[in-house]
């Protein structure tokens, strides 16, 4: 491939540059843009112009501004055109939502369910059933505004997800092993777009890192507390993956060498001592008693119990552990912390501070954020469709082929209610 | 920037591609080099041509190997033009080098110090002198072959160093806070060549993963053992920096909290558990008698004396203790055991191996490989060049502005010797 060959590519790669660009800004003009990637006025206006063709962002007229000379128009990702399915699997719950380019959840859907149908078939018949659901309340959408276009479709596991195929290597508390989702979830739904699969943690930090608490950090690690405890981490502004894709399984740090059998099947783990199960079995409280129980832990920690506040006070100090060692390890600018941490963090906060201190390595004398997840319990849904989107944030102009302008993702029978 | 401006920038990475792919491969023909990187044949003999002028490759006709039609000739890195020199600093002695582009040691030297001159000022007057006995060693080489061209200095240093100005945040064992290394060395040494320093157990790594125990490997983590653990990371096939340039402080581990307090400030880090200080002191050899006592421990556990033997247990049973942590964060396919690990592993590999076992994360069922480092001592001193050697691997036409074919880096005073 000579250069001249390789020249097309440079115009994606461009088209993808602008369209991150504006992703970051929200809505910029196109001075901003000029000035924000080093392409040349008519450069960018050849750009905007075919990402507007493909259907990616719009340009309004500015507001007259007063100040004499022709104001420049804005352009902005267009959050009505194209969306992305995703959809999460959790034990005791199953989502779905479409998410349009810009992050904004078009429609969503959730479905609780009893731990008797977590087993493959019966997740995939329920999550095509709440596809249905979700379909129709785009379909009512649509009635009142323009068409969409599916482009794809993120799904969210809490397990290990092997890059190279997207198989579900291990999903502990589902039972699962090796299970190849996006295949059947692909032939169910009957769609035609691809079907990408991904770690839940994972897909948190990927949304927070782009739309929450790590806008603007390129050194960052997602530590979220859920039954046990899952990670995300950022690097050089990029998600670390692994050589199989299972990096991040911070929850499995050795804290305690002669602690606990932890559920992987080493001891000592951090989730064996942080986390929803640990904080809840201190506390005397139902460890299955999910996020009920924690609300119930947090007022009894308000009214003064003691256990109640030794049981946080526990969790404060193995969660600086652990977030201790990550930062020796990793050196990030930022932790954002998830599920659990996120709910506890203000009842924790001078206790965490206080550990945290204690245990930093003193001659870095760094500076890290240790800061709640901004998106809550939306980050996972976000995180998915990004994973959806992802071939169509890096060649823009490669993968839209815009889908006729029908809701359906599939050819369904007609509903008899 | 219109496409058509950046299209130098293509040949420039071109360049790139085609030293990188002769640096991995040794040697190789041009038809090998159009198969590696893609580029058409004319592309490969223009790039290989300028490769050739800028002084970074040599082309030497094949061995004729009786086949019809004309064999393509070989093409393979300059070992004798282009070198960096490599100064490494450690606290009981200092070490210079001069490097070649394909990690080939040219000449080098090393001198024990006492504990008195650790201090900034005698450390760079005593690098000084040892660089003057470096050149003279190489002038001493150069009247039997062609000259060579130094074209920068890369520095190891047992510390913390700031990614963003290269200034030696802390090197505890040293003493020092915040020096501006580079910037000394550069006045003392008087030469006009970038100074670079990096951390000991980042250029370790830097060095086994291109040249070492982790070639072929994209996901790898060195784990040096020393006084006490250093480690460098790679994933993607790129090092780990971190925020500040601090990442891979894997002996800051939390793996034991209700340990000893470790010099970092914290408590019970995997390196208060695993070193040289804490093997020798197990065993109730002289925790600061270095390599002698580590050999002597050696034999001791050889001759079964079952003070040693139970040292090497509990070192075996803590290393596998972090490095099970360090697999399930970051999912490497390699773990390089550098320093004094590589130098007992054959004593604790059984053992290393058993509690590697107990502690993975079963459902995983990933197979990485422990293994010792391949370049022994002398990964460092190749690490510290390659930081040298950076800039002109990322950018071949834009650094070498070669330098008269002298060798002294800088005018001295005649010596009286």
């Amino acid at each position: 491939m000579t250069s001249a060959a390789r020249t097309p590519h440079l115009r994606r790669s461009n088209l993808a540059l602008v369209l991150d660009q504006l992703r970051r800004r929200g809505s910029c003009s196109r001075s901003q843009l000029v000035a924000a990637t080093g392409l040349t006025r008519s450069a960018i206006a050849g750009l905007v112009s075919e990402l507007e063709t493909i259907g990616l962002v719009v340009e309004t007229p500015p507001a007259p501004d007063g100040r004499p000379g022709r104001p420049s128009p804005v352009v902005r990702v267009d959050d009505q055109c194209v969306i992305a399915l995703s959809i999460e699997i959790f034990v005791d719950e199953i989502g779905a939502a479409f998410v349009a380019l810009d992050g904004s959840i078009v429609a969503s859907v959730r479905a609780a369910r009893p731990r008797a149908r977590v087993a493959v078939a019966e997740t995939v018949t329920d999550v095509a059933g709440l596809v249905d659901r979700l379909e129709a309340q785009l379909a009512d959408l649509e009635g009142r505004r323009v068409g969409h276009h599916v482009i794809g479709c993120g799904v969210s596991i809490p397990g290990l997800v092997r890059d190279a195929d997207g198989v579900v290597v291990a999903a502990p508390n589902l039972g699962w092993i090796d299970v190849s989702l996006a295949e059947s979830l692909s032939s169910v739904l009957g769609c035609g777009v691809p079907v990408h699969v991904g770690n839940d943690a994972d897909l948190g930090a990927l949304a927070e890192s782009r739309f929450g608490a790590g806008v603007g950090s390129d050194h960052m690690i997602f530590v979220s507390g859920e039954v046990g405890v899952g990670g995300g981490l950022v690097a050089a502004g990029r998600p670390v993956v692994g050589h199989l894709g299972f990096a991040g399984e911070i929850g499995h740090l050795p804290v305690n060498p002669d602690g606990r059998r932890c559920r992987c099947g080493s001891i000592g783990c951090w989730e064996t001592e942080v986390g929803e199960t640990a904080l809840l079995e201190r506390a005397g409280l139902d460890p299955e008693g999910g996020r009920a129980a924690v609300d119930e832990l947090l007022d009894r920690a308000a009214a003064g119990d003691r256990r109640a506040t030794d049981a946080l006070a526990a969790e404060a100090r193995w969660l600086a552990i652990g977030i201790a060692g990550l930062v020796n390890v990793l050196d990030p600018d930022t932790v954002v912390l998830g599920g659990l941490f996120a709910r506890i963090l203000p009842a924790v906060r001078a206790r965490l501070d206080a550990e945290l201190d204690d245990r930093r390595y003193r001659a870095a004398r760094r500076d890290v954020a240790v800061v709640g997840a901004a998106l809550g319990s939306q980050a996972v849904t976000v995180g998915a469709a990004e994973l959806a989107f992802g071939p169509l944030l890096d060649d823009p102009a490669g993968v839209v082929t815009l889908r006729p302008s029908t809701v359906s993702l599939r050819s369904r029978p007609a509903r008899s209610s």
